[in-house]
C-alpha cells in the first residue's frame, strides 16, 4: 500500500503568531487522522518551506504526498505558485504529489461561521 | 426580541470569481440557518462594500448586525480594519454591531481538510 502524508500550506507570514497557526491547524487534523503523519509548511516568508516539509515527508517513509493548500478560496497561490513548488519538491525527492482543492465552499463552513458568530 | 442579521465580509477582490465566492458562502449559511437574514460585503476592492451592507441590514429590519470575518486567521484586516468600518457603518444606521472571530483553528476545519484531500 502506498505510504502518503498529508502536507498542510498556508501562505506565510512574518509574523510567528500567523505562522504558529497552521502548527495548531496540523494538530487539529492529527486529532482527527491520528494514523496519518501530517507535515506542515510555508509558502513563503517562514520555514519550514515546501521544500524542507517534503525532505521531511520523504525522510518519514512517504511515497506519496497530498497537499492541502489552507486557504480558502483558489486564487493564484493555489493554482499556480503552490503546485509549481510542489511538483519541483516531489521531483527532487522521487515522490508523488497531489494538490488538493482548498476549503472553498462547504457546508462545515457555513456551520463553522454560525458557531463564531454565537447563532448555533 | 433583537432582530438579528448575520453579514459575512471577505477580503474583497478585482476578480469576479473571488468576490462570487463569498456570495456562494453566504447561500450555503442561508440553507444551513434558513430564518436568519444573511448579508455579505467585502472589506475593500468590491462591491457591496461594508457599508452598504449594513444599509441594506438596516432596509431588512436588522436591529443587531453579526459580523463573520470570512478569513481562516486573525491578522490585521480582522482585527482592526473589519471592526473599524464596521463600527462607523453601524454608527451611521444606528445599529448594534459585533465583530466575531473569524475560522481559526478548529475540528470542522479539519474534517474538511481531510475531506478534500480524499482522505475521508
Amino acid at each position: 500500500m502506498t505510504q502518503q502524508a498529508l502536507l498542510l500550506v498556508d501562505h506565510g507570514s512574518r509574523r510567528a503568531e500567523a505562522n504558529e497557526n497552521l502548527l495548531h491547524a496540523a494538530e487539529a487534523v492529527r486529532e482527527c487522522a491520528p494514523d496519518l503523519p501530517v507535515f506542515a509548511a510555508h509558502m513563503e516568508l517562514a520555514e519550514p518551506t515546501i521544500a524542507e516539509a517534503f525532505a521531511e515527508c520523504a525522510a518519514a517513509g512517504a511515497e506519496e504526498v497530498i497537499v492541502f493548500p489552507w486557504f480558502l478560496a483558489r486564487g493564484r497561490h493555489v493554482r499556480e505558485d503552490i503546485p509549481r513548488l510542489c511538483a519541483e519538491a516531489a521531483e527532487a525527492h522521487g515522490l508523488r504529489n497531489l494538490v488538493a482543492e482548498p476549503f472553498g465552499v462547504h457546508r462545515l463552513l457555513a456551520e463553522l461561521a454560525l458557531e463564531r458568530a454565537g447563532l448555533r
